[in-house]
């Protein structure tokens, strides 16, 4: 059992959470993580502090409170528990009040609020990448941002969905299958956008334990089906120049920050 | 021209993104932001001080820096920039290292990295919502840790890949369509796993104005069958006994997490 941490927020305690992750893991031991959101009302502040509480006398040790909580009041509260906490908000917005001059004018629910025109433009990416997965439609790629190329089961799907859902790129994603092999070429569509298209690949034997898991035994999984179709389609990329990554190692946070660097495409902020 | 502000990271720059976005929309001004991810290299770092420094000089005011650079000699070199800078990482690292008694072992790349069984079940329960979209198939409900229900284009595809992206939950997701509705019940499917279904609407206006994006003029999209399927639908919801929200003044965030806390899904943490 490792130390006891709370992420509590009177929004959705993401930023809490995606923050005190990063600040965590730079740590080599073991944390017990609870995330508390919508901490929105006194009674339920009294709630969480009375868990702060009791997780102090039970465990002897007093838990780690990470906070971006918004409301002062609610914030008094959790203050007043016997947690070791970490304000997440304040020890940044105070001095950058200073700096900048200007109060802040807190708000609850500002942070993932649908109050603008990106949140708007990111759905319509999100269900873009959607109905343009898999080259079910080559028809809307005049709209795509990037096309996203591969062999199936590289990481095309998890990567589109990512760029649209956190950065609102229009991603659509084209798989190569065994098919295709024998004389590996382009379809037209793409070929008439190969400035939008870039290439993901894998190591063959990754890319087995992947297929393995879904289909056990098939020539599809095989390693020799792999390794042939990882070293057909990256010739093709080498041949078309078109760019690509290798996403072996990378997670999909990775792979589409580095697409979105090495393409020069704007990321938007949600 | 708002006040400039760079996002500087030598991993992928969402943790300083993500964190900086909730800091500033405490203020009520504008920004112009700018993220600049993998500063892996000291030419890099140079080069990135450079930018900062010209910045410094076109403008007249000192740029605002969020960073969480893992590597010392990197973070040296943007902190000796004419930046105004905010170290988002050390800022708790070295508190907490006396807290915990615990040195922090820095490591680039831990924040969004692959090595450990989450990511799996994470990319798993991505393939798992875009598989099981729109009632696409009904066959693996039994996989699902949550089945959204509601009408058409009232955020069950958004928050189904949010669900999985973030927080490796597998979410199915169902529409009621227009020619349910004359007599609206639930399919043997999902009457059978009840404990699973969750429910959204929408106010009929808004859920016109959506549908009337997609497809104009249409008897979809006009606000007599938008009023008359989310009638019949939340009338469905109070018989059966669904829990369900409104998701028409809330992000996918918001949805996706409210869904999780009235639940009690288990986020799991990337």
């Amino acid at each position: 059992m490792g130390r006891k941490v709370f992420f509590i927020s009177d929004g959705t305690a993401i930023t809490a959470e995606v923050f005190g992750h990063a600040v965590l893991s730079q740590f080599p031991i073991d944390f017990e993580q609870n995330t508390i959101p919508f901490v929105e009302t006194i009674a339920k502040a009294e709630e969480v502090k009375g868990q702060i509480n009791d997780c102090f006398i039970t465990t002897g040790e007093r838990p780690l409170v990470f906070h971006s909580i918004v409301n002062p009041e609610i914030r008094a509260i959790i203050y007043s528990s016997e947690a070791l906490d970490y304000d997440f908000l304040n020890t940044f917005v105070t001095p950058l009040e200073q700096q900048l001059g200007v109060k802040a004018e807190p708000k609850v629910h500002r942070t993932h609020s649908i109050d603008n025109d990106a949140y708007s433009d990111r759905i319509d990416a999100i269900h873009y990448a959607m109905d343009n997965d898999d080259g079910i439609s080559l028809k809307n790629l005049d709209e795509a941002d990037i096309i996203l190329v591969g062999v199936s089961r590289c990481g095309k799907t998890p990567s589109s969905l990512y760029l649209s859902m956190q950065f609102g790129v229009k991603a659509a994603n084209y798989p190569f299958i065994a098919e295709d092999m024998d004389n590996l070429r382009l379809p037209a569509e793409l070929k008439a956008r190969k400035h939008k298209l870039f290439g993901l690949t894998i190591e063959p034997m990754r890319l087995h334990e992947i297929r393995n898991q879904r289909l056990q035994g098939s020539t599809y999984a095989s390693p020799r089906q792999c390794r042939m179709e990882v070293k057909e389609v990256e010739m093709m990329y080498k041949r078309e120049r078109i760019p690509y990554i290798n996403t072996t190692y990378h997670s999909v946070e990775e792979i589409a920050t580095k697409i979105l660097s090495l393409t020069g495409l704007q990321r938007k902020m949600f």
